[in-house]
């Protein structure tokens, strides 16, 4: 890479932190949680998504922004679950960016806002480098991808403050050992905290989204408000 | 993105193209026919693969270049079914691009290479964009990454010419419709040809390997050179 392309890169990854750091300090006046949910393609990030919202719907003022490629398909499912939605079409993009999710907060009412889900692109390399201002990412991993995932994608695993384990209902149709592929995962990062769910079996969805609450829970409390958390 | 970005950018993807016209020209004269390998993160390129080439190796020699963001863990189970395999580790990077398969090249003998299989860093996002120098670009989608996975990631269905759809024992157990996904990806790019493949089950694997054997004869009567395609 030439030196000419390292310095303009470097301009537009720092424009970026720049509107990461605006975000934040946005969201954390509003007291929002906010996370960045990152995984390959087809790993369940909206069904979990579908499934987490229903859970948690009735006691946290929750919030979406929804990143695709192509199409608004995940923004409409999650739509039909009668929360917020925003939807971004990165139109190729194969990341969000911080300008983008800037613009869509446009959208949201965000002192209403306890709890915001940016579902990124699907992709397990680039999203990991680009901070959107998030309180925390989550990197999902389906059981049929493999257990060395963490090992050859390691920034996403090394960059999260929890891994989802998701389709948990289909190990045994699998040569997959979920206690190996965790292991890799702390390998990368032994802070990781774990959560092994089935979005279709409902498996370890109250663990997850306990835990979730958990953490706007304490955001709260740290902020001091006294701010009710209900909706 | 500014215009200076936008510059250098079509510097650096010009020089990528130039060195993807340059490959081309060596697999050419050297008779070799190459599969440039696109999916997500486990869909299950290096099983494919490995079936694969046990399937054609006694008839055609063959090679594998192989990507990964991290970890020779590919490469090293390639190695095992006693082919010539070069490995590339991006470092990070979310794609192979012309300038590492043309050092890879180095490592093979393309004058004793029938079939050279290029397998992908695992990202349906950017490396469709990235011209290789292969003959064509096969992407691979799993069934358990959800059926409209061609609208939302359309680029790599829309470039290729063949798409494997792998994993077809889980259907069962899923709630996937393959007609579903392959009318999805047919409305993407109506002339991809279809497998629907196991490499568990060996479902399908023979009409792929059939394919391919007539793709790489096919090449060796267009070259008209009477070479044999035998080891």
């Amino acid at each position: 890479m030439s030196a000419e392309r390292v310095d303009v890169r470097e301009k537009v990854l720092s424009a970026s932190d720049q509107l990461a750091a605006e975000i934040r300090a946005r969201l954390e006046a509003n007291g929002v949680f906010a996370v960045n949910l990152i995984s390959s393609p087809g790993s369940g990030k909206t069904t979990l998504l579908e499934r987490t919202v229903d859970l948690m719907k009735e006691s946290l003022r929750l919030g979406v922004v929804a990143g695709d490629v192509q199409t608004r398909n995940d923004a409409d499912r999650l739509l039909r679950h009668e929360i917020p939605v925003e939807a971004i079409e990165t139109g190729g993009g194969c990341h969000l960016d911080a300008r983008q999710v800037s613009k869509s907060l446009e959208g949201l009412d965000l002192s209403k806002t306890d709890l915001l889900f940016i579902e990124n692109v699907g992709n397990l390399v680039c999203p990991s480098s680009f901070d959107l201002g998030e309180s925390m990412k989550v990197v999902l991993m389906s059981v049929t991808e493999g257990e060395d995932k963490p090992l050859k994608y390691p920034a996403a695993f090394k960059r999260a403050r929890v891994l989802v384990l998701t389709k948990t209902d289909l190990v045994p149709h699998l040569q997959f050992s979920p206690d190996h592929a965790i292991e890799n995962a702390r390998a990368v990062n032994p802070d990781l905290t774990v959560f092994s769910t089935s979005s279709y079996t409902g498996e370890g969805l109250a663990e997850w989204t306990g835990w979730l609450a958990g953490q706007v829970a304490v955001l709260k409390r740290n902020k001091g408000s006294g701010e009710s958390a209900g909706p």
